[in-house]
């Protein structure tokens, strides 16, 4: 099955994103002492809040700090998702890049060692290091175009009001890169005018939008310029509120809330 | 001891990089199956090239294709450079890149559970990704500006040939971003006068020249622009050209051979 058709089966029932992002520290209490402790938070949060989700990214920075465990947890999580949500796709959030040769190697470690159905990737190289992914013609590539983070602006705006950067990203992934049709966006939640342009220049790629919650990003605007009437599938990401919404031994029932409950924000304002 | 002071020490007799990219069926006929090939491979190599390197360069792209012992792999490697050439610097070439949060663990697994000497870094998010890793002030810090590959003006010629984004990202290193006096820049050897603006506006920051060799930069232009009189220490890589130099039992003294050889053609081109 292509990645677009993946998606919009994956987003039928709901926008949401659940960004798994594992720190020691944020564990709660009963399990920040157990070898296992990550694996059992990840899977218990992958297990609640699979009916109101449609994707899951893990972000490779939080499980290659764990240590040599990572990789385990991170295994262990992916295989979580397909036992409790077979339908979700899976999101290597790695903003992985380099040149082709070595954007190969990449590829391999991301798509075919952990089973990724989509990937995250930093187009700063050009079309020579994104190829390489998106050859893997039913997974999906999803390229940095603007990001939720308050120094994004200072590279991506580059170019100038009329000509900035991040359209320039979005123009070419639309024009010229999407040949195997599985390449989508990251487009930050909390610029709502820009993420406007962005659709404007790409509007047959599916956005993935970050930032929403703990970063700020305002929802009404997001929807109606990401994924409103007659755009593409995309995703809401959220993982602080998510996945952080206790710190009791209630975790994942108080993560179901809130990815229910933004899954009905979502879905209203798609609706009205 | 700062990072330039051990870049200093380390270039003070070579300024070889050697790229370290494994890759199994690359490897030298007689390691092929051997379950511990890649490690011994790597190590010959580093204990071999040592007395004419002044750095080396895992990229992480090839170990984390090389499967779950991968890590491994890295840690021995790193392990081989400190016994065998003590004072080189180990740079980390992952071009990781993310939200300041996000990027802080990152910083963790590479400066701390790694303990690589310096890391290579993509700018597209701007300073709050870039600063968890500068905190590590005895680090370098090596951002991406100008990169060898075919297609990277894609975006970084963007803004014109009077203000392109590699020129900016090389402004912002020098002027703003380089607080912690740790900052490097990645600048490809494939394009000599680019490479002359980018040292021309950042006369202060140490140079990592990739795309030597396979690749096919010109060394003497190379040299002249990026690290000849009055300009601060800095390092080119070859990875191919030196690694897979024989690909028989004297794979590693091929590899001396040709670290040397690189050794004296930039020492000559550096005097003359």
């Amino acid at each position: 099955m292509s990645f677009y058709k993946r998606l919009d089966r994956a987003t039928s029932q709901s926008r949401v994103c659940v960004g798994l992002d594992p720190v020691l520290e944020k564990l709660p209490h009963h399990l920040k002492n157990y070898e296992t402790g990550t694996v059992e938070f990840l899977s218990a949060i992958v297990e609640a809040t699979a009916p109101f989700t449609a994707a899951y990214k893990p972000n490779l920075a939080f499980f290659e700090a764990l240590g040599t465990k990572g990789e385990y947890v991170l295994q262990a999580t992916i295989d979580s998702v397909r036992k409790h949500a077979p339908n979700a796709i899976v999101i290597g959030d790695g903003k992985r890049n380099d040149i082709g040769s070595t954007a190969e190697r990449y590829a391999i470690a991301l798509f075919e060692r952990f089973g990724f159905d989509a990937v995250t990737v930093n187009p700063y190289l050009g079309w020579d290091g994104i190829e390489p992914f998106t050859k893997y013609a039913d997974r999906g590539v999803i390229l940095l175009a603007l990001t939720s983070n308050p120094s994004g602006g200072e590279l991506q705006d580059h170019g100038g009001e009329d000509d900035p950067l991040y359209l320039k990203v979005a123009q070419l992934a639309e024009k010229r890169w999407n040949i195997n049709n599985n390449i989508g966006l990251v487009v930050g939640a909390t610029k709502g005018e820009k993420m406007a342009r962005v659709r404007e220049a790409a509007p047959s790629l599916p956005f993935l939008v970050p930032g929403i919650g703990a970063q700020g990003g305002d929802l009404q605007a997001v929807i109606q310029y990401s994924m409103g009437k007659g755009q593409p599938s995309g995703v809401v990401n959220s993982s602080r509120g998510i996945i952080y919404a206790s710190s009791g031994e209630d975790f994942a029932q108080a993560a179901a809330r809130e990815a229910e409950k933004l899954q009905t924000q979502i879905n209203d304002l798609l609706e009205s």
